[in-house]
């Protein structure tokens, strides 16, 4: 077995969830993560753990959706429920069968299911869980990459010291709290945001792997100026590019984008909690060179920052809600982050990278 | 997708576990199984029901064995006795990944880990559930075939009219109960077993797709005679064949193998109970032509008999004990099946088949 797939196992076990003697640990993997189940089953074994794992599949969500009846989509499955509950640590592995095998789905039929399970969901966020991936030929041919040069990239955003990349998102955190807004200054960029009495939150590997970044939830009416996000994202099945936001009073009053403006414009317009911003963050993670329009990465490239609509994260004490939550993404290296009085970012370096020499 | 494997699909969700509205079903696969897991995921849902998928994998197994301590081994698994508690039905597909993976783990390890789920295997024998296969390279390599020609094989002997099967099964199973015995004559064989006070289970593809076998459990000290098992069988990882045995009021009392004696000898000196027989049966699947090593096919092949030594099942009223089960296979084309003083078989028909035309 490739020694990476082994260390990424570990990771996600004494690392992400600590997974410690007697805990009752669920996998959910799609068959193409079979090789990291396998790589997870020892490692939970060694920490004592005992492992059930769900199969996920694209392929056979869309085939459920193709013969259910929307009274079947409402009843809530008591079998996962019963499962969740009872499982102390959940890792979830995303490796899809196919990224477009549910594009042709009704979205009502989808969110019906998805209100189904609403509880089930709730109850695994009140775990010790994780969400990675598995390196495979779906996502790599959506990050315009071979196999082999998706594992390196894969690798190379995972497999890093956490204990020491989360001493340096700690005091980036301890940094931005001492403060009570921050700003971001760049080309056609000059946005400002009030942080004052909300949580940064340095998200250091245990939910998310990879991770590195440092995010919290503006004050709502607060956010002024505009900014522009260079790095392309995929929201309902589009590319997205060249997104331009202007906001007054915390609402966005003017929008473009160079490509699938129609596709921004429906997200900006779901509903109140849509035309404004629901998190702010800081991307840390220098291990990700470039983008794969997967935004478990692509939101903790080192040198950007990124902004999403929609709805605010409840441990930020964000208050702001939206039946969507759309990450967009900036790269910095020509820009700088200012958190009150103080210089976050500039020139191509945070803070703690200009003191440490 | 080859309509085959929507057909099997149907055949599993339909006549088996007969799924309901509101039923929570369960299936437990390989990844290999994908395609077939997808396939129920449709019936499933056009029957009303909710799924969820455990995957099963050999070398996700012996990845855990190789990790745990004996002490892990032992916990018991209880986010998978919930999901078991919480199910209706369950479907499990056996695709192995690897059918020798667990060759070289420590049967006392794999014992201490079964025990530690027996609970769970008895609530799973509470629900309605059936074991079937998908067509995989793994098992077609067993078979001595290619995967095309598996296929061939598998459909061969799953898709057929059970219903109309049943019938012919339920009509033996009444001719064999309106007797007190059974007598196999053949070349090499002339075994006799009471069957007073046990019930013949006729085997319609409920728990087992596919079916087609009638079976009981003898009268344990009553068993007399010889009988030469032709069909080569796998137990322990050997092929063993041409088994011969001699029992005297119900115990084995002579034995010999043309090939893997040591290992027939293993098997029945395990217990006391593993001296007896646990099991007679008729084989009634005339889709089934050929043995492929795999038990699930080869034991209810048309035109043969089947013994196994050890536990015999409650269903029959049986009553014998023993940690073993193996069954033998005999092919009867040359042979007699005699109930009381009837002739339940011979010159290569059933005697349904006989009065048929």
């Amino acid at each position: 077995m490739d020694p990476r797939i082994e260390e990424h196992a570990r990771i996600l076990v004494e690392w992400s969830t600590e997974v410690k003697p007697g805990d009752m640990v669920v996998i959910n993997a799609t068959p193409d993560a079979h090789e990291l189940v396998v790589a997870l089953h020892k490692e939970i074994a060694k920490a004592g753990g005992r492992v059930v794992t769900l199969m996920s599949s694209e392929e056979a969500l869309r085939a459920y959706f193709d013969g259910a009846s929307e009274e079947t989509l409402q009843l809530v499955p008591k079998h996962l429920k019963a499962i969740t509950e009872n499982c102390d640590v959940y890792i979830a592995l995303r490796s899809p069968v196919n990224t477009k095998a549910l594009a042709n789905v009704d979205p009502k039929r989808v969110l019906l299911d998805s209100k189904s399970q609403q509880e089930i969901q709730d109850i695994r966020l009140g775990k010790r869980w994780t969400l990675s991936v598995h390196p495979c030929q779906t996502l790599a041919q959506q990050a315009n990459m071979s196999l082999e040069e998706y594992r390196d990239f894969v690798y190379g955003a995972t497999l890093v010291n956490w204990a020491e990349e989360s001493k340096m998102m700690y005091v980036m955190k301890e940094h931005l709290e001492k403060h009570n807004d921050v700003r971001y200054i760049g080309p056609k960029t000059d946005l400002f945001a009030s942080t004052k009495g909300r949580i940064w939150v340095a998200s250091i590997g245990k939910h998310n792997m990879p991770s590195g970044e440092v995010f919290t939830a503006p004050v709502d009416d607060s956010v002024e100026g505009k900014i522009y996000f260079d790095i392309p994202f995929l929201q309902l099945g589009k590319v997205i590019e060249g997104v331009k936001l202007t906001f007054e009073k915390g609402k966005v009053t003017d929008f473009s984008a160079e490509k699938e403006e129609a596709t921004l414009k429906q997200i900006i317009e779901t509903d109140e909690g849509s035309r404004r911003l629901g998190e702010i963050a800081i991307g840390t993670n220098r291990g990700i060179k470039q983008y794969t329009l997967n935004m478990l990465f692509d939101e903790k490239i080192g040198d950007t920052v990124h902004c999403a609509l929609g709805r605010a994260y409840k441990e930020c004490n964000g208050v702001n809600e939206s039946a969507v939550h759309v990450d967009m993404i900036k790269s910095m290296h020509k820009g700088e982050i200012h958190a009150g009085d103080e210089l976050i970012y500039s020139k191509g370096k945070y803070f703690y990278e200009r003191t440490k020499k």
